[in-house]
């Protein structure tokens, strides 16, 4: 450096580390720091691995090429996906006949003794409700000996709120994709608010109201549903709400009302009795978030479809089990790539803390997958009464979340941006490459089983879900290529 | 001016006129012109009827204090009132015995012979409804005869959308402001678009729809209001709107969604025949702007309220009859202050332009006048698909509009304006002061009879409205002084 340049009053951009600021600034200078990191987490192989990822319009058969086109495809299938409310599954077993002591939970595989409180109490109130155990020690005693199987509802095509519980005897909705013919599930929102089992609640009222759903709410809108020769289109309704202050994940005060008024119509013109029919309408007319469970099969049935795309890094599957979040990807088969779970940041009701919350929960999350939850929060700005944070905020995340997804939505508009289209498809290598997280918007849960809903917030997925998968797609890309190699050079 | 100033580069800020600007630029300046011109639409004797009429924190005898008083007593009714949806008028003369042959109109006075087209058609219609004429020509006869007495809806406690006409066998929704114990009257919205009374058509299938109106719809609504012991407050609905993109006057989706919610849940309720509850429903479904009649009829009941305050400066009713804007003012008893209507700028539907539309008309800038409407067109960005403009624009309406309104409403607030309470209570002086005229939100009609809406738009209230009731308002005050001083001399 010339003495020359010293001389005169010295500006200084500071990249990365701070350590050489305090020394500039003792110096006189002008200094701006810039919040910066090489890409990949700071890990110089999974750096290398990203970088191999990375597409190149002069090589089209680079590694990161063909992720690129396969991103394409795969997102091409999430914005034609046209998914339909078909029907009501009165139990879980119809769907899924070889069921048996099985229980579907939320999130990535997690085994009976790792599960968190809400979860366990879960478990126990589906033994119960199913009359495998008649106590909730005999129902632990069940779960300790492994009679029950557990599996993560993703991988059943189903998707749960909370602790995401499906039991055999359960109704679903069901839920088709009329563009790829594929099909999701989801249970119904009970009412109740902390007193539901999907908050881990298992007190006889909690059973009541599920025996409830079974037996009157499942037929009566099976009832609708099954009479209307098409089934209720689910896109334009939810492409409505988002014009309605809506995002479908944690705001879906105007679908479920679309949806009330839907099937409000649809039940003078069915024979279901009047007071079943009264009931039904009333529990719903209580409950803004009804529409989520149709929301979260839509956009199951979305994110399905665009699975299995060779080479694709697009996210199918971002979901939570209270303990750790796991993400699938596309192009790299049934694995779960997973990262510990985070207390979400937002609002807590009167009298509980960050002290009473558990991680991260629920499958809900697919909301944000297929582009809509917090990708569509600029639709929702009321919705930061709940989850807190100003509207800026709920802007700044749809503004954000565009960084590190393939496509915008042109289905899926949004008002207060001037109508662009929503932000859809995560790419795990943007992800890794920005280090910028997806966002989440969720409901707290008490860490207690039964506790229900002790407030509202803002949560990441850890990044450590993305970093895994980007090295096993590297990893895969890289046997692809020794494969070719040594493919071509049997040929040879 | 000093030579010494004119050696140096001049920069010249000008204000109002541009006479000068050419001079000052061609002598090298540096011009900055800003768009301004004194208070009083540039009438000197108005702006010092204006003057009299601003208040004096160290005064507070002095006319413009005692006005600032009378319209804090006026904004608090405003903001106070609570509108409830408490019955259905099965027939207009229910409400008024004395109607006769009388028809109710939108907007300020007008005779027969000066109507515009869609009102003249209206009242062709109208009269065909009431088999006061058999043919439209022995309609039109009957109007030129003098057999028809006209009135303004505001006159009698009722708002008309569009050309606003109510005939004695039409039913009325009844809305009480619980606040104030006073009650306002709104008819029915007719579904079939283009092809209804409101536009001026007056076909058969108008006046079976207006029939089908008075004897299916209305019994049915009446049986669910009344069912209801404390009627349908819509206050918290409005409110809850403006989270879902409603602004309740153009845009209507989510409180008709909600209205459409509490009748399906009132109806499964009552012995109304299951027919008639299917085409009542099916109606409603089918009508995002079902809503507007009880919106109207909602801020008709609250303004009534704050209607006769001695002194205040608050407009309390803002309707237009499709030829002149008729203003009226809390203080000044039951005159109108008119000025001539504006087309909408806006959009248009296919095949039509500015040459089809007729100048703003219908008494539906009620909502405007009571803070919502225009006023609060931050909470509908998405409306601007339908009168045009940006999101950015919505937001600076209500920002504009706060310039000229008297309160923020703390019941109605804006999400995307950080919950901020929408603008309440126009103050003539303020308009007159800042040369900004209220905004307004509209559909357009076709200027020919029956041909409907043609597209939508913004439209401004004209200034005549503000300078004529300002200098009514400063006369009145200046006679009240002059009494005032008589009296005291009398009794000196």
């Amino acid at each position: 450096m010339s003495k020359h340049l010293l001389d005169k009053p010295l500006s200084v951009l500071s990249l990365g580390v701070a350590t050489l600021d305090a020394g500039a600034s003792a110096g006189g200078a002008t200094l701006a720091h810039l919040d910066w990191q090489p890409a990949g987490d700071g890990d110089p192989e999974l750096s290398w691995q990203l970088a191999s990822l990375i597409g190149d319009p002069d090589d089209p058969d680079c590694a990161g090429s063909r992720v690129d086109r396969a991103n394409a495809e795969a997102v091409s299938r999430v914005i034609a996906a046209e998914p339909v409310w078909v029907d009501v599954a009165l139990h879980a077993s119809e769907v899924w006949p070889d069921m048996g002591r099985t229980l579907l939970h939320a999130g990535p595989p997690i085994a009976w003794r790792d599960m968190c409180g809400p979860m366990r109490g879960a478990v126990v109130g589906a033994a119960l409700y199913e009359g495998w155990a008649d106590t909730p020690d005999e129902a632990e005693r069940l779960a300790d000996s492994g009679a029950i199987r557990f599996a993560p509802c993703h991988e059943w095509g189903a998707v749960g709120p909370m602790a995401g519980i499906i039991s055999p005897s359960m109704p679903l909705f069901v839920v088709e994709n009329r563009a790829a013919g594929n099909r999701a599930y989801a249970p119904m929102m009970e009412s109740g608010g902390a007193k539901t089992l999907r908050f881990g609640a298992y007190a006889p009222e909690v059973l009541a109201g599920l025996r409830w759903l079974e037996t009157v709410m499942a037929p009566t809108l099976k009832a609708v549903v099954t009479a209307s020769p098409d089934g209720w289109p689910l896109k334009p309704v939810m492409a409505q709400a988002l014009h309605m202050g809506d995002d479908v994940h944690n705001r879906n005060t105007a679908a479920s009302l679309a949806l009330l008024r839907w099937v409000a119509q649809g039940l003078v013109n069915t024979d279901i009795a009047r007071s079943e029919a009264v009931a039904a309408l009333r529990v719903m007319r209580a409950d803004d978030m009804f529409f989520l469970s149709l929301s979260m099969a839509a956009c199951k049935a979305t994110m399905d479809a665009a699975h299995g795309v060779p080479h694709s890094s697009l996210v199918t599957a971002m979901a939570r089990n209270g303990v750790n979040v796991g993400v699938r990807v596309s192009g790299l088969g049934e694995q779960w790539f997973t990262g510990p779970a985070d207390i979400p940041v937002g609002l807590y009701l009167p009298g509980f803390s960050e002290a009473d919350a558990n991680p991260d929960i629920g499958d809900s999350a697919i909301t944000e997958t297929a582009g809509l939850g917090a990708f569509a929060m600029a639709a929702a700005p009321a919705m930061v009464q709940f989850v807190g944070g100003t509207p800026q905020d709920a802007l700044r995340y749809s503004r954000d979340m565009a960084t590190i997804s393939v496509a915008r939505n042109p289905g899926f508009t949004l008002p207060a941006l001037d109508f662009i289209g929503a932000p859809v498809g995560i790419d795990v290598r943007r992800v890794l490459d920005d280090g910028m997280r997806p966002v989440i918007n969720t409901a707290t849960a008490h860490k207690q089983p039964g506790m229900g809903i002790i407030g509202a917030g803002i949560v990441q997925a850890p990044l450590r879900c993305f970093t895994t998968a980007v090295a096993a797609l590297a990893e895969q890309c890289a046997q692809n290529d020794r494969n070719e190699s040594a493919g071509s050079a049997g040929r040879r």
